[in-house]
C-alpha cells in the first residue's frame, strides 16, 4: 500500500501525459515480442526492439505486439512513438489501477482491463491490467507480468487452428478478450465452490471466525465487481464501433459478460444471506446456552433453599424431630423435582 | 458441480464457434422429430434423421423440427449445417447455462430461455434450457430432454385445434414459449403455498432448521428470477419484431411475465419478512427464557441467603433461642415471596 | 387458494384466446345492465340480453354497458362479438389475476385495474377487477360482482348532475377510474390510521403476536402495491391518447395515482420502522431483566456465601465463639449490601 | 384525523371540479390583498373583494393577488371565474394535500408546493400548502393562513428595493418560490442540530425513549421528503418555459432545492446511523451486565459450594478436626478467587 | 454551526443577487494575484488591484487571476464588474456551502467544486470551495485561503514545463481541476489505510468506542460523497463544451471522478460490513459469557444442592451415621462433576 500511495502522490503535479508506472513492477524485464501473419505467413519473434516494430507497421498483414511489464516507461515510450499512441492513452496504460474501458482515438480504439487469477497456492485472488490498443491492422496488448493465458492464441496462430489467421486484427482483439471473460467463469465457478464449503460450515459449528471470512468474500466481490463491471459497457462499445461480422462476436462476449456479473450479484446476495445464517445461528446457540442454565438453576435453587431450611439451627423447629421428617423432605423434592420438568417439557425446552 | 467445472475449463481455448456439450447428458439418444403442415396437409414424424429435414426446407409449409437432448454434437451440427445455422448460434444451443436472449440473425431469430419444472417427486425445481430458432416458415426447438410439455401443442396441429394450422411459423413460436410461461405461473403458485405454510411453522414454533430452509428458499427465488427475468426483455423484443398479428399475441405474453416477475418480487420481500420474523421469535422465546430464571433466581435468593443465616454456628445469636423464631422467619420468608410476585405482576413478567 | 390453482392447471394446454374464468365467482348470474344517452336523451336498461345491446353500438349517443359477473363465459363471448372484441382481450377480462394495464387496439381502448374496498366488517383488504373497454361512442365495463361505487356515477348521469351527460364516452371512463382512485385514498388513510395504533400498541407494550401484525401489514402493502402501481403508467398512457379535453382530466387522475403510490411507499417505510421499534423494546427489555436478575444475584451470592463460612462445622473456628461475632457478620453484610448498591447506582442501572 | 377522512370521504361522488376544501381551516376569514406595481406606479390593497380584483386583469401593470385561508369556497370560486381559471386547477388549489407540482394551462401556469415552518414553540414542523397561478402579467397566491413570510418582498415592492419593480410577474413568482426554498434551508439546519444533539445523548446514556425519538424523527423526514422532493422537478420545468433571464433565477432555485433534497437524504442515513449506534449501545450494555453477574456468579459458587461441605453433618469429617482444617478452608478460598481473578482478567472482562 | 446558520438566516429577505459571503472567514486578507502569459511572455503579479485586472481582459495572452478569500465582498464585485460576471454567480462563488456544478453562462463557463485535504494534524478531512470562471482567454480561480496546491501550475508557466504555455485558457482550468481531483485520490488511499487498521482493531479487540468511530468514518464519506459526487456530471458537462483537444483531457479526468466515487462506494460499503463485524463481535462474546457462567453455575448447583441436604439437622439422617458416608458423598459429587464436564464437551461449549 505505502509504495503505491508513494508513487501517487509523487505522480501529483507532473504535467499530464508525462510517463510513470504507477503499480508493482511484476517482472524483471520488459520484454516485447511479435506476431505478423496473414493467412499464408507468419513472422514471429520474442524480445524485439520497439524501434524494429515500427517497421511492420504500414505493412497489410496483421500485426500482434505484446508487451509483458510495464515498468520500462523508455521502451514502451519508443513503441507508443512509433504506433503514433497519444500520450493519455500511454499514461492510462502504465497506470495499472484505471477501471476497464474503452476509448476511441482517431487511429486507434483503446480497451483496457483486468485478467482476474489465482496466486500460485490458489488461496487468493490477483488483478492483473490487460490493455489493448487495435489501430489499422495492429493490435498491441500490454500485460503487467509474461503469462501462459495468451498462448493458446499463439499456438492458433502458429497452426492455423480456427479462422484466426484469415481474419483481422478485430477477430484477434476479440480472441484476447475471449480468453480473460473465460478465465472470469473460471473464477465464479471457484467462488461458488467455496460458498457451498462456507455455508457447510455454518450449518455445522459456526465459530468466531466464519464472519471475518464473510467480510473477506465480500471485499473480494467487491474489488471483482469493480474489476468486471465496466467491462460489460466496454464490450457493447466495441461492438457498436467494430464491422458486423466481428460485432457478432462481441455481443456473444456482452452475454458472456453480463451472466459473470449476475453471478457476482447473486453471491453477493448469497454471502449476505450466509451472515445472516451465521447470527441467527450464533443467537440459536445463545438461546440453547440460557435453557440449559434456566432448567437447572431453576430446579434446584428452591431444592437448596428447602435443604437451607432445614440446616438452619432453631431451638424450635419441630420437623428436624419427626420420624420421617428427613423422608418427607425428600419426597417434596422429588415433587419439586418432577413438577419443574412437567413445566419445562409444556414449554418445549428440551 | 465438479463435471460442469471441468467441461467449462475444457473449453477454454478452444476456437470460438467450436461445437461443445455444456451441461448434463440428461438422454440417452438425440431425437430429431418432424411436423410438416399446412391447413390442410400434415407430415409427421419421430427420430428423423439431419439430412432428411434438410428436404422440408424450403416448402411452403410450417416445417416444426424439435431436437430432444443435445450431447449428440455431430448430428446437431448436421441439422445447423442444412438450415445454415451460425456457428456461434449453435454454440449457444449447446451451452445449457446460457441466460434468457433473443438474437435477430440475417435468416434467423434465436430464442433461448429456461423451462421451470419439478422432479419426480416435486421437492425440487428444475431447469431445461430450451433454444427455439424461427426461420422463413419453420422452427426448430432445442430441448435438453424428451419432455410432455408441447405434448398439447401436437395435440392442436394433429386435430387442427385452436387456430395453429391456419397461422404461420411465428404463431407456433408464440405456442411454445406461452406454454413454458404458463408453467412459470404453475412454480410460482408452489412457492407461494410453501411460503404460507412455512409462515405458519415459524408462528407455531420456529426450529434451528427453519433458517437453512429460508435460505435454500432465496437461493431457489434468485435462480428462478434469473432464469425467467430476461425472458420479459426477449418477449417484448421479440413483439417488436414480429408481424402486427403475432405481435398481440407476444404482447399478451410479455404481460405474463411480468406478472411472473413481479410474484417472484414479492416472494423475496415475504421471505425477508418471514426470516426476520424467525429471528424475532427467537429473541422473544430467549426473553421468555430469561425471564423465568430471573424470577425463579431472584425469588429464592433472599430466601435462601436467610436459611444461611440461621444456619450459621455462632454462639450468640440469640434468635436460635427465641420460640417463635423458626415460625418468624418462615413469616419473613412469605412477605418477601409475595412482595417479589407483586414486583413482577407489575412489572408484567407473568 | 386450491380452487384457482386448479383452474389455472385446467388453462393451460388450451389454445389462446379460449376463454376460461380464472377466478373466484362472486355472483349468481351475469347481470348486463345498459345506459344510452347524449345531453337530451336518456336510455337505460337493467339485465339486458347481450344480442340486444348490439343494436345500441352504432347510435351516436353515449353507450355504457356495465356487466357484473364474470363467470358466465358464454354471455360474455355474445357481448364480445356483437362488438367485435379481440378473443386475447376478452380473455384478459376474464382472467381475474391479471396486472392492471391499458392496452390500444384499432377500434379498442381496454383499461383493466383493480378496485380496492374492504369486506363487510372492514377487517380485510378487498381485490376486485374492474375492466373497461372504451370503443367508439361507447363504454363497456366489467366487475367480478355488482357494487355500489358507480351508483353515484349513474345517479349523475339520469340527473344530469355535473357535465357527464354533455360530455363524451371519455369523459365517462375517466368518472369510473376517478371512483375508483378516491377509493385507494380511503384505503390509504385506513391504514395510516391503523399504523398509528400499532405504534402506540408498541409503545405501550409489544407482544409477541405484535410481529405477525406487523407480517400481515407488510404483505396487504405489497399486495396493494401489486395493484395501485400499474395503474400510474396505464393513466399516464391513457392521458396521452385521450383528446386534449378529457387528457386535462386524466392528467389530474394521474396526480392522484402518484399521491397514492407515495402513500403506500411511505407506509411501507413506516412498517418496517415499527418493525425496529418493536425489537428493540424487545432487546430493551430483556436488557431490564438481565438487569434485576444481576443486581439480586450479585449482591446476595456474597452474603449468602458469608453465611455459608459461619456455617460449617469445623470445631476450631474462633469467630464463632466471639460475643459480637454475630453482630459483626452483620456488620460485614450491611457493609457489602451498601456497596453493591453503590455500585449499581453509579452504573445507572436503577 | 377523522376530520379529514369525514371530509374526503364526503368528496366522493362528487363531480370533478367541485370545489371543496380538504383541510384543516386555519384562520377565520379568507382574505384577499392585492398589489398592482410597475416601476413607477404602485397600488396597495387589504382585504379586497372579488370582483374588484378582476378590473385589475388586463392592466399592463404586474398585479399580485394573495389569497390568505381557502375556506371560503364561494370567494375563491369567484375570484377564479374573474381571472378564468379551470375549474381542475381550483379543485388542486383547495385540496392542501396535494403534491408540489408544476402544470402549465393556456393561460396559466400552476405551481403548487409546501411551506415547511415551525409552530410557535418550535417543537413541530408545519406544513402548509402554498399555490402561485401566473397569468399573463398577474401573480395569485394562496395560503392556508396570513403569514408574514412574503412581507420581505412586499417591502422590496413598496420601497423599490432590489429588481422587482422593473421585472414582470415571472420574476415575482421566482421571489416568492425562492422565500419558500429558502426556509426550507433553515428547516434543514435545525434538523442537523436536533441530529447532533441526538448523537450526544446516545453516546452519553441511551434510554427507552431514544428509538421513538428517532421513529418521529425518520417520520419528520419522509414527510418533508415528501413535501420538498417534488419541488425539484417543478422547478426545473418552471425554468424550461421561463423566459431566458428568469430562467437564470430558476436554475439557481433548482441548484438550492437539489442541495435541499441531499441534506434530507443525507440524515435519513444519518438517523438509521442513530438507530444502530443505540441498538449498539443497548447491546454493550448487556454485555457489561453479563460480565458483571458472570464474574460475580462465578467466583462465589465454587466458594459457597466448599463452605456448603463443612456444613455437612456426617459424624466422621477428618477435616474438621484438624487444627488448621478452618485456615486451610481459607487460604483453598483465597487461591480459587485468585485464579478467577487471573481468568477474568485475562479475558479481558474488566 | 451557529454562525453559519445567523448568516444563512440573515441572508433570507436580501433580493437575489446581494453579494452576501456564507462562510468562515479563514484568511486575513483578500489577495488578487495574476498571471499573464503567452509561449514567449509571462507577466506575474501578487496582490493586484481589481481594476488593475482589467486592463488584461481584453488582451490576446492567456490570463489567469487567482483570488485568495471571500470575505472582502466588495473587492470581488469590482472584479465581478470588470470581468462582467453575472451577480447570480457571483453570489454562488460567495456561498462556500454550494454544491459542485458547471454552468454556462454567454461570456463565461462557471465550475464551482470542492477541494479536499487534511488539517495541519491530519485527523480530520477539511473542505474548501474552489470556483472557477472560464472566460474567452482568461480564467478567474477563487478559493477560501491562500494554498500551496497551485503551485506546481505556477511553477509550471513559470519554467515552461509541460504544455501550459502553448496552450489555451481551457487548458489550464483543466490543470486547476485536475490537481484537486488528483488530491482526491490522496484522501480515498487515506480512507482505505484508516478502514484496514479500524478491521484490524475490530477484529482484534471491539471496544465501546468502535461503532462511534465508524459513525464519524460514515459522516466522513457522505460528506465527501456530497462533495465529490456532483464533479463527475459538472466535469463530464465541461468535456462537451471543451474544444476536441482539450476534451480528450476532461474525458481522462471525468474517469478519474469515476473512479474515486467508486472507491467511495466501495468504502461506504466496506463501512457497513465493518459494523457488522463489530455487533457480531460483541455478540459472540455475550455468548462465551453465557456459556462460562452456565458451565460454573451447571455444575456447582448440584453440587451445593447436595452439600446443603447434609447440613440438614433432622435427627434420623441415616447416611449421616454412615461410616464412609462422607466418602461417598464427594464419589457421588465426583460423578456428577465428571459427567457435566462430559456434557458440555459433547455440546462443544469448549
Amino acid at each position: 500500500m505505502a509504495t503505491t500511495k508513494t508513487v501517487y502522490r509523487s505522480k501529483i503535479g507532473l504535467p499530464p501525459g508525462t510517463l510513470v508506472h504507477i503499480g508493482k513492477k511484476k517482472t524483471d524485464k520488459v520484454v516485447i515480442s511479435v506476431f505478423d501473419y496473414d493467412p499464408e505467413n507468419l513472422f514471429e519473434k520474442k524480445d524485439i526492439a520497439p524501434e524494429e516494430c515500427a517497421s511492420l507497421k504500414d505493412k497489410a498483414t496483421v500485426t500482434w505486439i505484446n508487451v509483458d511489464g510495464l515498468h520500462d516507461v523508455e521502451k514502451i515510450g519508443k513503441l507508443g512513438k512509433a504506433y503514433n499512441i497519444h500520450a493519455l492513452l500511454l499514461e492510462d496504460i502504465l497506470n495499472t489501477r484505471h477501471r476497464p474501458k474503452v476509448e476511441f482515438y482517431d487511429e486507434h480504439t483503446f480497451f483496457t482491463f483486468k485478467m482476474i487469477g489465482f496466486d500460485k497456492h490458489k488461496t487468493q485472488i490477483t488483478r492483473e491490467q490487460v490493455s489493448i490498443i487495435l489501430g489499422n491492422n495492429n493490435v498491441i496488448s500490454f500485460q503487467e507480468r509474461p503469462g501462459d493465458i495468451f498462448d493458446v492464441i499463439r499456438d492458433r496462430i502458429r497452426n492455423k487452428k480456427g479462422k484466426v489467421r484469415e481474419k483481422g486484427a478485430g477477430y484477434l482483439v476479440y480472441l484476447l478478450v475471449d480468453i480473460v471473460v473465460d478465465h472470469y467463469f473460471i473464477i465464479t465457478e471457484h467462488i461458488s465452490e467455496r460458498l457451498e464449503e462456507l455455508e457447510a460450515d455454518i450449518l455445522d459449528r459456526p465459530d468466531e471466525g466464519t464472519l471475518g471470512v464473510l467480510q473477506d468474500f465480500k471485499k473480494d466481490l467487491i474489488s471483482l465487481r469493480r474489476a468486471i463491471y465496466p467491462i460489460r459497457e466496454a464490450i457493447s462499445n466495441l461492438s457498436k464501433e467494430a464491422d458486423e461480422d466481428t460485432a457478432k462476436y462481441f455481443r456473444d462476449l456482452y452475454d458472456h459478460a453480463i451472466q459473470v456479473s449476475e453471478s457476482l450479484e447473486t453471491y453477493k446476495d448469497m454471502v449476505s444471506g450466509l451472515k445472516d445464517l451465521y447470527l441467527s445461528s450464533i443467537s440459536h446457540q445463545m438461546n440453547k446456552v440460557m435453557q440449559v442454565l434456566t432448567i437447572m438453576a431453576t430446579i434446584f435453587i428452591p431444592l437448596t433453599f428447602i435443604a437451607g431450611i432445614y440446616g438452619m439451627n432453631f431451638e424450635v423447629m419441630p420437623e428436624l424431630k419427626w420420624k420421617y421428617g428427613y423422608f418427607g423432605v425428600w419426597v417434596l423434592m422429588a415433587i419439586i423435582f418432577i413438577g419443574m420438568l412437567f413445566f419445562f417439557k409444556r414449554k418445549k425446552w428440551f
